[in-house]
């Protein structure tokens, strides 16, 4: 049974257990949400020694990197070498894209070694090995598509990005649309193409039903994709975006009426002030499914600093109530990033979600900036480097501009602090104890 | 006459002209706005080769790099090359708040140097020029104080910080206000200590019309120190801020009976959901004085990430009406930046700026992003390395990730684009032409 089979059941599983004590919730909350569909706990019955994750309405908010080899860079050292880095920096899921080299190896290595939930695309996988059968992605059926995802089921994947919500229809009339940038979702120009030249319905769409049989065996949480999300300002927020989510909103119904856990995909590029209006349309259409949230980007015209473009967007979105944001990196529109971007990218994607935490629920989040200031005003430098959101960032910075006072480089000893410090003649190691 | 007091008569001058053309807008529209105090172009008399920049309602917004040396790092050319360095990646105004080595000399350097108008906080210097004399800087007096800024004013500053708005009255009630952070700002720090040791009255505040004799004399824009602006969510929007925005709004109306330019300094750290506030509290209170904002910053915990910080705060902000964005370095609380932190800092600022534009000026800013979007989507690389917000950095992140497709190596030959190119049967060339 899944998390949303038990939690409709008033049963408890260790999962909720434990995602409720790391929320400061209590088990019967978190399990309520759960049997609401508003919030999905990704675990493959699987995927051992998982650290469970909850996500949608009243968890704090988390964030996703994605690794996995490209064509160009199919070195699966390196992807493991992202997976740790990431996690390491404080990834809440990871998420497996990889489409060059032995994508199940691969794939195999990172569950064996990840303990936060790992999710993939399969389609993927699907479009790798049918050109590795020398046919084109447009000869993919139904029968590649099932074997892939049970494959990947199997191993332990605790969710995937099915890109449904395309349809045949959807297709036909994207052409009049005047979009920019048309479709930049991969898996949703594969299936673009696939449809296009086959002139059917989406195969994810119509048998939909099939895919859930094994998302629900394994626990397998589905994430809706959207196919067709802005890849431009331009595009952002318009009918061919919006038509799809509602279609999305519909699947969600069908997953919970089959008792699988789903969420939904969104943003990409979007103006800051459509963000809100973006975040309560899918909380409506989707009835309260949580939102996963790409960026958003608020900006197109600043490559090699996406992290920066869609921490503002993602910031925004979080507080208007998104609930899991996918990271982007420095690399972003430019190429596969490496490790130190996936660091970049996790660090940014943190402080978003943070910064609208400290907002939704300011008496869980505020209190690590309340230490943290607190670190600072005693000029405790120590404290400080252990609450900092990456330590090793702190002492590179800080080592690299050394003061030769108690204060920092930036004011030496004419630090406001130490200042007013001594005109209230104020002992600073007092502080501490006074708050 | 200050531009101002000529606004005022219906008199156009170079300055306005420039900064109408820059910003495509009639120059009777932007002589209004001066006229009424919602827009500054901050232009000393004395500052030979200056490249104007309007400031306030209806322009673009602007972003600040602050430079300057420090007791630890006392170094000139340093400073010369982080002013360069600003410039190059686009900081539309530099302050030079020096405090280390010769003051006077590394001003005039800096102003022989740069086109972009010149800011400085007179304060800083008479602190060190007070030291210097062997004596505290509760030794200073106000003969000292107008000493530095005419001096400042001679030799060509176009902006200064003027902290006047702490008074006797407010450093008398701060101490039961229960801050966690206390005054944080270096010019507030100086002048708490100033007026609880001599028990008298801010001489910023009291002598203030001496102050607007030199400011008017030389068309030095008044830029009001916040000289209690939170250095903690934990302290942000709390009574003494206010109290103290309050003062600054009375000291606005001051400036403007006398024809001195002037604009509000604000935030510091900030949480999300009260940014908005803070700016239409100022816009309020300050009778629509241009907003002049430090970040803000949305969270205290990520110290060699600030810049990412204040650019979620500062896209926020700006969206809700703030002008002008100080920039805030990675150094920002753990040293001095140096050139490099200089780089990302005001890049930062302007992806803060630019996404907050896009919402004010959609007409005007949205062109930008469209062409890079073009440029991406017909893969045209040039193209997309000439739009980009830093250049350099897209050669640096795209060489270091090379791609043996035509595409970039996140996908390769699997990249959405080609994908949907090839089975809508477009020739990609021909894209430009499209739109």
């Amino acid at each position: 049974m899944t998390q949303l089979q038990k939690a409709r059941r008033q049963e408890t599983t260790p999962e909720m257990e434990r995602v409720a004590a790391k929320e400061g919730l209590l088990t019967v909350e978190v399990r309520h949400q759960i049997a609401e569909g508003k919030v999905v706990i990704p675990a493959n019955v699987n995927h051992k020694n998982l650290e469970p994750m909850g996500i949608g309405e009243g968890m704090t908010t988390k964030i996703n990197a994605n690794i996995g080899t490209s064509l160009d860079f199919p070195d699966q050292a390196r992807e493991i070498e992202k997976m740790e880095t990431a996690v390491r920096y404080g990834a809440h899921t990871i998420m497996d894209l990889s489409t060059g080299g032995k994508v199940d190896e691969i794939r195999r290595q990172i569950l064996s070694r990840c303990s936060v939930p790992l999710g993939t695309v399969p389609i993927y996988q699907v479009a790798t090995e049918t050109i590795a059968k020398r046919k084109a992605i447009v000869d993919m059926n139904i029968d590649d598509i099932l074997d892939v995802i049970r494959r990947q089921a199997e191993d332990g994947v605790d969710f995937m990005t099915i890109h449904a919500g395309l349809t045949l229809h959807a297709v036909e009339r994207i052409k009049k649309q005047n979009r920019l940038m048309g479709v930049v979702s991969r898996g949703g120009s594969f299936l673009t193409a696939w449809i296009m030249k086959n002139q059917k319905e989406n195969p994810f769409y119509e048998h939909f039903d099939k895919i859930l049989d094994i998302a629900e065996e394994y626990d397998v949480t589905m994430s809706l994709g959207d196919a067709l999300r802005p890849g431009s300002l331009y595009d952002a927020t318009d009918r061919p975006q919006i038509d799809e989510l509602i279609i999305l909103g519909e699947l969600v119904d069908r997953c919970r009426e089959r008792g699988v856990q789903v969420m939904v995909e969104g943003p990409g590029h979007v103006p800051l002030d459509q963000i809100v209006t973006n975040v309560k349309l899918e909380k409506r259409l989707a009835h309260g499914a949580p939102f996963y949230v790409l960026g958003p980007l608020v900006t197109d015209v600043a490559p090699g600093y996406d992290h920066i473009v869609g921490a503002i967007g993602g910031a925004i979105a979080a507080s208007a109530g998104a609930d899991y944001l996918c990271y982007v990196t420095p690399a972003e529109h430019l190429g596969l990033p490496g490790p130190d971007e996936v660091r970049q990218g996790v660090i940014a994607s943190l402080i978003a979600a943070h910064a609208a935490d400290i907002m939704k629920f300011p008496g869980r989040a505020l209190q690590w900036d309340d230490k943290m200031s607190q670190a600072r005003r005693s000029l405790d430098w120590k404290a400080q480097r252990e609450l900092a959101i990456d330590p090793d960032r702190f002492d590179e910075i800080r080592n690299k501009y050394k003061s030769s006072s108690d204060a920092c480089s930036m004011c030496g000893d004419l630090c406001a602090l130490k200042i007013v410090d001594e005109c209230f003649g104020i002992n600073r190691s007092g502080y501490k104890k006074q708050l």
